[in-house]
């Protein structure tokens, strides 16, 4: 029953469901500061699973982490024209520290482009000083006034790169390998496809000459950008007055690129796989693997099927040391409520073992995702039970994608797009004039945006759905978070 | 010569040496930012590194991961009294966000206390939620008004675990298992030899019951608080109004710590070990275990060398696959450029190649602890590296408990005190009369603390040094940072 659950079915209300499967599966708690929340150790532990695959994807690439204040002076933040013109309105402020008026305000860090560019002025002579490859770990704060558990928070966690070059190749080349290293980290680890692509002029970060991002279809069918990779150009460099020698002797200015993920990814996860039951989370992501189960009932089966249990979650542990697994052998607790528990957490495999189960030598293994359940030989489920985590994986993967290809559509004119995304949602595949005034003219009458111009868009001469301007290639449109 | 390393002597100027290291190893840089510090990717890697030992500990000892808003109500932190009087004046204060001045004032979180017993009123109903083993790693800000990197910033990174209990034993045993933890991390891993034992209450932290604290001597024998474990009592459960139904279905207070160490610990660590060519860092901290240069005198040498240098490296990390190696086969440097970098840097193990060594099939290996060198078959060279990092840890640690030894001296009169104190420093095992004022007027006329009453101090009736009034165990008196 719905009560017993405490999860909104999403049919019923999409983000009332959201909301209770963070609750239920204990993620998040809203925290007593505005737009603030904490993150419950269920819901961090997916978070460090994700830092630790990308750190060793960010090192893979020779990057290297650092830590800079998260206090920037007000008069950085005002060096790169759009820059502040974007980010200081949504900024906290310092203005007291240590029981007196500071001679100047301090910005909370929204991003860190300006402090960082500042320190680079002071390590970047030469060009045998560059690239500088670094990568950071930390909080932000982002004054938001409509904010939503991990996908909008003030306060969120992220991490942020920014590298300097020596030209504007090696620059653009850094930008699209760390977008390709994020696309790779959402369909391999979050088991979620993305589109990559372009962003237009009205959506790129404030202070890029480009950027590029990642977006991904949730279960209501709208997007949700996951990450984002800037090619800063010179902007930072001339505005922090970075100059390095070339070979040839000559100053130049610096090349720049940021790219970042944040703890929205944990938002994206789950809404693009879990289900009416609570959490589904792609095995390579999950704090917990498998979960053995016995199951007794009379109290004369107690000590037997704890022990049986036991063995079972022994020889999974000697089989998997890389993986995490739980025994769940409480006495006070019935078989159904643990079951339930460990479905809202989102816990890949179940598996049970009851009285007649151990009498056959057998184990009952309930996938999550599918909620299929096997009857298996003992030995048969622990040796299987890595390519089953890894077809958990595959399968996962393969239903956001289609659900994603069956709520894709290519439409050619403005009415038919407006009457199907009011109707069915989805991400729309239409010419565009390139123009700003009919983005923005689409955003306002539909509050659909552009999310990207795509990579793999092919060539293809058309007519803009709006203005019926040429148009060489199709853009996604869609809703957002 | 000094001018090429750049690092003051530590007998000419202790605190410009340890600015000097942290420079020419770059570490860590100023900051534009009053108080605060960059920490660099070589520091941060030292950093990581006591992360993830840390961890793992935490983890062992059942622990998990959270995160909670830094940005802290102003409300919040006055309803524990001693804990606002003792921090409130060193904070940081957001009084505008978003382009407004906020209804209340957030104070940066200088510790985590307040905001964590707030969300424990939310989780904690009955004795089945305790207890609550939770741990943060964030960024704090205490401001400052004489910094030193590392030691004391505004802002720094550190961890923060935060527990809660049905009972003052079980929060009691906490308090020292974490201590213990503390202890052993340091000992093992830090190769620091530490003193286990209870602060007074002048030393106490904010809101504790009692503070346990891990005291370290520096080269120049001033003592370092290295971490602290706090049994805060029902302090903060009261505060906060976080109460339990016990198993006799009644209502008690929880009981609670907190423990924490800091990046303070990389400036341990460097006080600690490093010399007059820079950085010196214990094996299983160090970011590259070991560093191979090849080097030749002619032209005609640089590919052969080069080449074998190679070998010699992939030998190693065939033979160790969780170690970092680097090979420095750099044309445009000279050997011993390349030998003084690496010294600075600290890597424990470097490895030569000489083209007479490459004849002989030899290397030479390098300690950088002892700078001891040896001349080995390159066979053993590889496969002793092992046991030469262990040894390498080992003797590290016996040399700064040699150390310590020499320069903790028992006295039992106040001038003998005094004069010892101001000529060679030290740590000094004194009686105390248990008196705050006694500790005050040391403290005032000679800078000495009180830095423990040592778990392993024996019962032995005596005097107090100063007031002659009888005390049952020495205490240790030092100078601190």
């Amino acid at each position: 029953s719905i009560m017993a659950k405490g999860i909104t079915p999403r049919a019923e209300d999409y983000s009332r469901w959201y909301q209770d499967v963070i609750a239920q599966a204990q993620l998040a708690d809203y925290a007593p500061v505005k737009g603030c929340m904490v993150i419950r150790p269920n819901g961090y532990a997916i978070w460090e699973n994700m830092q630790r695959a990308l750190d060793a994807m960010f090192k893979a690439t020779g990057h290297r982490n650092a830590y800079f204040p998260m206090m920037i002076p007000e008069s950085f933040m005002k060096k790169e024209a759009e820059h502040v013109e974007g980010f200081a309105p949504e900024c906290a402020v310092v203005t007291h520290g240590g029981g007196k008026k500071l001679e100047e305000n301090l910005y909370l860090r929204p991003t860190s482009e300006t402090i960082i560019w500042d320190m680079y002025r002071k390590w970047i002579m030469s060009h045998r000083d560059l690239p500088i490859l670094i990568n950071q770990w930390a909080n932000v704060v982002r004054w938001e006034m409509r904010t939503r558990m991990f996908l909008r928070t003030t306060e969120f966690l992220w991490q942020e790169g920014h590298t300097a070059h020596a030209t504007a190749e090696e620059a653009e080349e850094e930008t699209r390998r760390m977008l390709g290293v994020y696309a790779t980290f959402a369909e391999e680890h979050m088991a979620l496809p993305v589109i990559q692509g372009l962003k237009t002029d009205a959506e790129k970060f404030a202070g890029a000459v480009r950027t590029y991002c990642i977006e991904a279809m949730m279960q209501d069918t709208k997007a949700l950008q996951a990450g984002t990779s800037h090619f800063l150009g010179q902007n930072f460099a001339k505005a922090f007055d970075v100059k390095f020698q070339d070979r040839n002797k000559e100053l130049q200015y610096v090349w720049a690129t940021s790219w970042g993920v944040s703890t929205r990814l944990v938002g994206a996860l789950i809404m693009a796989h879990s289900d009416d039951e609570g959490l589904v989370v792609p095995p390579k992501l999950a704090p917990i693997h498998a979960v053995v189960v016995p199951i007794w009932m009379k109290d004369d089966q107690v000590e037997d099927m704890q022990r049986i249990g036991g063995e079972t979650f022994d020889a999974l542990r000697e089989a998997y040391p890389d993986l995490v697994f739980r025994l769940d052998d409480r006495r006070e607790m019935r078989p159904g409520a643990k079951f339930a528990e460990w479905e809202k957490q989102g816990v890949p495999v179940r598996i049970e073992i009851g009285p007649r189960d151990a009498e056959k030598g057998q184990v009952v293994v309930v996938r999550r995702d599918t909620r299929e359940k096997t009857f298996l030989p003992r030995d048969e489920a622990v040796s299987g039970l890595g390519s089953l985590l890894e077809t958990i994986q595959k399968d996962m993967y393969t239903r956001a994608g289609a659900f994603r290809e069956a709520n894709t559509h290519s439409v050619d004119d403005y009415d038919t797009f407006k009457t199907r995304l009011e109707e069915e949602g989805g991400f729309y595949l239409a010419h565009w004039d390139g123009t700003a005034e009919t983005e923005a003219r689409v955003k306002e009458e539909t509050k659909a945006t552009i999310r990207c111009i795509p990579f793999d868009a092919p060539e293809e001469s058309g007519k803009c759905m709006v203005t019926g301007a040429p148009s060489s290639r199709r853009v996604v449109w869609a809703r957002s978070y």
